[in-house]
């Protein structure tokens, strides 16, 4: 046996979110879209001739770049377009923080920030959320060499107002500024109107959540076309082919249903604001969500014990265990039936 | 205007491959399979059920995996999968080189070892190749901190005998080794009995050239579970839904036909030994190619000349710059019909 292993990198092994398989399970643990992609993902998987597989995807992705680029009122070249949001978010890493002051983002959110830093050897800082689980914009004022924050903010389902996000991009001029915006169609106001005024901000997309497309692995992001060149020439000299050749076809069918994507988003929203006064009545407290998640907790119970008093009717949501987080549950926004389900699960769970 | 542009990653973009569009054209430029996928693909793709994409796919890509360990005799915990080789090389470099030693391949091969090498921080050192373009195993007997064998090597085409291979192996059992065997479906003898015997190898595949199916993005490497397991906890720690839904089911439908692959393998060699005496019948040299590409150099015509020429006559060939190899093409092996129409523009063009 030889001692490769001394040269293997040591990692903590990441637990993907359970994938239960019960066909009478009610899904609300990975912020999935309750409703189908729209029609016309249908209909491009349909029409796809399987044949061109044998050759390279088209390396620009100019098709969905362009479906994209329209649907946003911007220009293709400031479309960065990657596999999953994961992918666009580390691309980002790699190509801007560079530099030898640390890159800052809250204590509590997205958990693959620290880990892409770790990997690609970053320096970061982590800035803590205040007892109420906000973003204090001050913190984001001392020198560094970059800021991601994800907007609306998970779990927490929280959104920073357009003027602190621009106070935090007008305090950091010299370094990209990454707002991360994977839940904003469910309600929350972007930054995209933001690019005018800066050129070192990326606002970055995923197709996984308002899309309904998380087995496709879309993810792109919009910004000044210089930044967006700085990303794919990254990325070409990494690899150069990275999406398949159905899902840019697929993900483009998507973007150009603007009424379904309308209509869909405005359900989740509608479902999540009757959910909030349900858990309220049912002795739930929660920020104040613009997400297709909840992050709620007890007034009394323990949320291990809802956690697995849910499990045991089949019903699936996220417990975190960090440390100023392991009271909350995280619950993604389902249809109404589904809804109503868990509310009838969590009443009689509270009389048990 | 901002600074941020001084902490952006500096690097060399790559040009990708011309992708012609003409609709005469052939293209023999990207060693893609002339032949479409198995027909099991084009069913794949008919029968997916679109509403499923609102879901995250399978993070452990289950059913290819147990195609593959079927294919080929393993286990399906011997197997890793990525989206194209690409992915899985870069993965399994971060992986597996983390020696303070340089990673050693040869100064002609595969033009991404370096690049990955440069972006992970990984130091290496090119060992040229002989006069003929041959591996001289003796320079993988100094320490080091990996080695990547492309075996047959890229763009020569040349193949390692097993017993060569087999030497490397046995005098690097302290660090890992990866045979990137993306052309040995056509003709050459795999690694992969050597596993039995050494724990510290790595064989890499790629479905982009022998299963026809490049635009899918697809590749997978065979190893010891505790290697390949290692290879899992990297990935999920970086990125944990990295392949879409529908090319899971589509590279599994690849796998699954046996018959398809052998009979379109075996074609291509057919097609690439008629090549060798009709090429050396019109004055090319080449190295003995094992792969579904030939490396071939004009007597007499520089090869800028005849590239152009077949350009003009809209055949695509690729040619490369570099210091060794700039007198040589690199012809993908086509249809008997995209053979015929090259050598006839090349008779064409001796006589000019």
């Amino acid at each position: 046996m030889g001692n490769w292993r001394e040269n293997v990198r040591s990692v903590v092994p990441y637990v993907p979110g359970e994938q239960p398989q019960f066909t009478d399970m009610i899904k609300l643990n990975t912020n999935e879209n309750p409703y189908p992609p729209a029609p016309g993902v249908m209909q491009a998987l349909q029409a796809f001739d399987g044949t061109r597989l044998r050759m390279y995807p088209d390396p620009n992705v100019t098709e969905l770049q362009a479906a994209l680029a329209e649907f946003y009122g911007v220009r293709p070249e400031q479309i960065f377009v990657g596999v999953g949001s994961d992918d666009v978010l580390a691309m980002s890493f790699l190509t801007f923080f560079n530099s030898e002051k640390p890159f800052f983002f809250p204590d509590i959110t997205y958990s693959f920030y620290d880990v892409w830093a770790d990997l690609l050897k970053i320096p970061y800082e982590r800035k803590p959320l205040d007892p109420d689980f906000r973003i204090r914009t001050e913190d984001y004022e001392a020198e560094n060499g970059g800021v991601v924050i994800a907007n609306p903010n998970a779990p927490t389902g929280l959104l920073l107002a357009p003027e602190e996000m621009e106070q935090i991009l007008s305090h950091n001029r010299d370094v990209v500024v990454i707002a991360d915006e994977a839940y904003i169609d469910f309600g929350g106001t972007s930054a995209l109107p933001l690019l005018q005024e800066y050129d070192n901000l990326l606002v970055v997309r995923t197709f996984s959540k308002s899309r309904a497309l998380a087995g496709s692995r879309v993810g792109f992001a919009i910004g000044n076309p210089e930044l967006i060149r700085c990303l794919w020439d990254a990325r070409n000299s990494f690899n150069s082919y990275t999406m398949d050749a159905v899902t840019q076809k697929a993900a483009a069918a998507a973007v150009r249903d603007r009424a379904y994507f309308e209509e869909t988003c405005r359900r989740i929203v509608r479902t999540r604001e009757e959910a909030k006064k349900r858990l309220a009545a049912l002795s739930f407290t929660f920020p104040d969500s613009k997400t297709n998640f909840l992050f709620i907790r007890h007034r009394e119970l323990p949320a291990e014990k809802i956690f697995e008093a849910l499990r045991a009717r089949h019903i699936f949501v996220r417990h975190f265990n960090g440390e100023r987080i392991h009271d909350y549950l995280r619950v993604t926004i389902g249809t109404d039936e589904q809804m109503e389900a868990l509310y009838r699960a969590l009443e009689e769970i509270e009389k048990e």
